[in-house]
């Protein structure tokens, strides 16, 4: 649930009453970037990483840094302090789009004000359930356009994707395109096969994700093999544990896939080692700097 | 241009003041539908055609018809008479989001209201000039999503598409996927050879173009051969003419593809006899009816 108070261009204000022109070039052509970063208790969750990646969205879209980091660090504990939310763990969105002009052209006019938005919201704990059960998921091909290193707004394709996992109750859809797994709807899959995790490349087909980062990083800690590499559709539906990694929630088991048990069908020592290691390295976060 | 009054969520006010909330689904997904209508002279063009692929739209993201289509017919005409613009050339702009709500997930919830905003804007004449020597295209692959047929806001892929002509100083790019052409950026595109007009069929691949549909029916008029079936690279580059149609133009030559001359480099014999014929059609609409 969002915090009620918002930072639009250069002000703090009451979510309910923030508002946009609907000649926006989000709101007409979804011309836009985003970025959700996770705060534990006043501390970030690799801020820099996350600001980092919003540069190089808008560089995909030919936009200049919106804001240096330093100043999005300031908005965000403007926010923090103004809700005051500094003990909660939520997270931040922020949202940089090409701004509003009089008219409607594809190609954008120059001199154009970008519209600046952030709010902060609580983050759902992941449910005991959750981790104990895992969580379900189905499979899709993937319909969405061929630049998703971009976190562009411009997301109806991930919407509806989304949506046919919790029509069938499931959590999320991995994606498969030239019968090979890209990612989820809204996560990057690992999988682990043989006790090796694996990963699909980053390019243009996914995001980069800065979670996936992190399990990286803590699988080379545990001593878990990590590969990266192209995942097929076979070694997907034959994986031993499949994971899923993203920001809001860190990294979750999908114990059953189009309603098949995954592995034991329940969650895998693997993951169970490499969740462990996730939870204490939110509490390393305690000195970590902005940025 | 667009006119100073608009409409959104029932109410006519000058655009200048409307504002919707950066929690819409449209400014945080491109969760939303669209269409262009043009008016000449307070004749609609296509105007059932229109609201009918609205529907459809709406349809495929799995909304509701947001108004009927006469509550629409109304809408245009009270902006017409509040605008003083009966007299004019010009296009209503309709966009229907799927409504905010109070937080954000991919997965939309039941329950939510639709946002309605419309809007006229003045119609550019094509320019003399434009007709005498015709346009310049380049072309690109097709990087868009996979559901083209739906006509969404979550146009960002269009947008980058669209600058890429105008930096090379051209009108459109021209999309090709798998060794075919799909279509413009924001056109339809047809090619002519040795007489016969070619068109590639409807399909998810690309939007179902009213404008098209015109030109088929001008051409059977003027007994031009007009074929729907797939066109190879090959063949657009081969092609005696290309024309690109759409809404807010008709039909316009494109007479160098890529930095080569198209045909003899000048609009063709087949493109003058129907833009003639379109010419002579919107005449026609002083009596079509609204629905």
């Amino acid at each position: 649930m969002p915090l009620p108070i918002c930072y639009l261009n250069g002000e703090y204000l009451p979510l309910s009453q923030a508002t946009v022109s609907p000649l926006d070039r989000a709101f007409l052509f979804g011309d836009a970037v985003y970025e959700v970063v996770p705060i534990y208790s006043g501390r970030p969750f690799r801020f820099r990483e996350h600001f980092d990646r919003l540069v190089r969205s808008l560089a995909a879209i030919r936009m200049a840094p919106a804001l240096p980091h330093g100043e999005w660090a300031t908005v965000c504990r403007e926010l923090l302090a103004r809700n005051d939310a500094a003990s909660l763990d939520l997270y931040i969105y922020v949202q940089v789009t090409r701004g509003a002009e009089f008219g409607r052209n594809h190609a954008w006019p120059e001199g154009l004000i970008p519209t600046l938005f952030a709010y902060l919201s609580a983050l759902e704990p992941v449910s005991a359930q959750m981790l104990q059960n895992g969580v379900a998921a189905i499979t899709s091909a993937d319909i969405r356009w061929a630049r998703r290193d971009i976190k562009s707004t411009a997301l109806l394709a991930n919407v509806l994707l989304k949506k046919l996992a919790t029509d069938a109750s499931a959590f999320e859809t991995i994606l498969l395109e030239d019968g090979l797994l890209t990612e989820g709807s809204s996560t990057t899959v690992h999988i682990v096969t043989n006790g090796t995790v694996r990963t699909p490349p980053n390019s243009h087909r996914i995001l980069p994700g800065t979670t996936r980062d992190v399990v990286t990083e803590l699988a080379a800690r545990l001593g878990i093999p990590n590969e990266v590499g192209n995942v097929t559709e076979r070694q997907l539906r034959a994986a031993q544990e499949i994971w899923l990694s993203f920001s809001t929630r860190g990294v979750l088991p999908v114990t059953h896939l189009d309603g098949v048990a995954v592995g034991a069908g329940t969650p895998g020592a693997a993951f169970r080692r490499l969740h462990a290691a996730f939870a204490a390295f939110r509490l390393e976060l305690a000195g970590a700097p902005w940025l």
